[in-house]
């Protein structure tokens, strides 16, 4: 059946040759846009959905975000925001919780995150493992994710367990965990972060990159979040699809980045939600690289579900427009996710639309904090 | 009829007897509150909600908003954003627009406004005029604001209007215009900022509060967010409601505002949207002052009508509490309007109430940009 969707007052397209149409319309096909163009040329319909001029965007993609957990930690938040530093350590108290957790009820945790995010406007989440690290509560997680996205990600290497040495641990991610886990992620995902007691080095990363690699796992990194590190630089050596932070830059990091074809995954509500220096996004912009805009949403450093609110975090803290911070978002979340057919809209692509309840996309920015953004369909 | 509100995982009653109550309950009878106590001992009602384990605080009380216009300035936003300057001068576009549109369009635009205020769980809102200018446009905007909230206030020395200098156009406000809006309005204010070429100065700010005082209403002061300048000792020495924005203040505005009865109002929405520094919160705080936080919604400043952004900006920004934040936004916005009724759960006051999507008033900070709270009637 197609629908007719008329009345958009602003069509982004991130379609670079159809670019930004007025009184638009478009029609829908089953899961596939089919014709995108003049609200006066639209052809005819079986069904008609008529937006009142309202702005419409790509269904917004975010590339990096950890859904799978029991626990709240809103008191570490608030004692962090009365000073007290973040440093990893609090993932040991999601673990704990989310072990304990039944099926059934990380499963509905998880449904109610992923209608949150929908409902302000996200289409495409990647959700990462990361909570279990066990070799049954890793693949728990992968399960569960993968009923809900195509898009998951191994994350064993998110940080050390308790009662094991990072070697130790490294060589049961890379061995038994992710032979159990890699049929059920596209991607490998590992805490790169020389800063953090909890987290992994460099040489331990690269193991557990390429041993994703090698099991035909896509890469994706956190790298660069607390303080400088090997993290970006090893992405861009190994391809990784994104490096996810990058809150520390040198030189060399931002060179490596504009040669290679890794994305750089911003987050900048870990910086707003912990108190951090934000990214030199206007840095990585000016220097050719690929700028993607992702929630983080996880029970520690960003407990935020909100693409409208990283947008806008975006244009006050990072510099970046309003065009160029809804670009990252969606187009920019597609290439950190490889992917084509999303982020983007035009006969061919999936039927991800965001309406706003505005008449342009400036106000996700103009906004903030109002609930302006909601997927379609 | 009487409904029993029960399930509430945690109360912020707001009131020092009370304090936050867990597992608790509350009736509602009409408009007010009649018990409030643990779920155990509820009393029998007609009625009952179960919130399921949710949060309930008090209504939201925003008390500085500037609801009645047409228009919008979401490009001057992004050209700020880009560098511009913000010096005031915009609000004439306001103006042109807002006297453009008839009666019926500018009362759809209020409503849906006040509308989206409380989806997002503000129960009661300031709403100035000024967008007017003329006698006749002012009073239309008061008119139209009062039937929407009580709290109405004459801001005719919003700027001073093209065509005319500041002192012919005192004479008119503190004259004619305001012989004509008193009827339709509780407050007065006035736009007191030496540091903008269209606002108004200590003297002329004085004559305004006083000529209002005189004609039977009470007085609220735009002050000291541009610059240092004599709008909060003003406020105060005259005995104000409240002196807004606040940004930029001396010790002995600190001193002034520590020893008088005039409430601080913090509206952090205008430095996120205009990129300024905050106001020094804790400062205030730390002297004995009473500080309110709402939004200033308005066209130019700050378009955000979110309350839970701002407690996530006080938190983030001005370094208070989340539960210093929601006071401030809640009991400090009632005192702002010097009102006892609501702000507060309590036996005898008003019925607004709002429930968070959440299990405690720590995540309006926790879990920025989520719509997580809505008025509950």
């Amino acid at each position: 059946m197609s629908t007719l969707v008329t009345g958009i007052g602003e069509l982004t397209t991130q379609d670079p040759e159809l670019g930004v149409l007025h009184d638009a319309a478009l029609v829908v096909d089953g899961e596939r846009i089919t014709w995108v163009g003049p609200a006066a040329s639209a052809p005819a319909a079986d069904a008609r959905i008529d937006v009142e001029g309202r702005a419409v965007v790509p269904g917004f993609v975010d590339s990096h975000a950890h859904l799978v957990f029991d626990g709240d930690r809103a008191d570490e938040f608030a004692a962090r925001m009365a000073g007290e530093r973040y440093d990893g350590g609090g993932i040991a108290r999601t673990v704990e919780a989310t072990r304990a957790a039944p099926d059934g009820s990380l499963r509905a945790l998880l449904a109610g995150r992923v209608a949150e995010m929908r409902a302000q406007g996200t289409t495409t989440v990647e959700i990462k493992s990361g909570y279990g690290l066990t070799v049954a509560e890793e693949v728990r997680a992968l399960r569960l994710a993968a009923e809900v996205t195509p898009e998951t990600t191994f994350l064993g290497a998110h940080v050390v367990p308790a009662g094991t040495t990072p070697d130790e641990y490294v060589d049961l991610v890379t061995g038994e965990m992710l032979a159990a886990c890699a049929p059920h992620a596209r991607w490998i995902d590992v805490f790169c972060e020389p800063a953090s007691p909890h987290a992994f080095d460099g040489e331990q990363a690269r193991a557990v990159l390429e041993a994703g690699r090698a099991a035909g796992l896509g890469l994706r990194v956190h790298g660069n979040q607390l303080g400088p590190g090997p993290g970006v630089g090893l992405a861009v050596e190994l391809g990784a699809a994104s490096v996810d932070h990058c809150t520390y830059l040198s030189g060399d990091d931002v060179d490596a980045l504009a040669d290679g074809r890794t994305v750089a995954t911003l987050l900048p509500g870990v910086e707003f939600s912990t108190r951090s220096p934000y990214p030199d996004a206007r840095r990585l912009l000016d220097a050719g690289v690929t700028v993607a805009l992702a929630t983080d949403c996880n029970p520690g450093t960003c407990a935020s579900s909100s693409i409208p609110f990283m947008i806008a975090l975006a244009v006050r803290e990072m510099g970046l427009t309003p065009a160029e911070a809804l670009w990252a978002a969606t187009a920019g979340g597609a290439q950190a996710l490889r992917r084509t057919d999303i982020g983007v809209i035009t006969p061919g692509s999936r039927a991800d639309l965001t309406v706003l309840d505005a008449p342009s996309h400036l106000h996700l920015a103009y906004r903030p904090g109002v609930p302006l953004a909601r997927a379609l369909f």
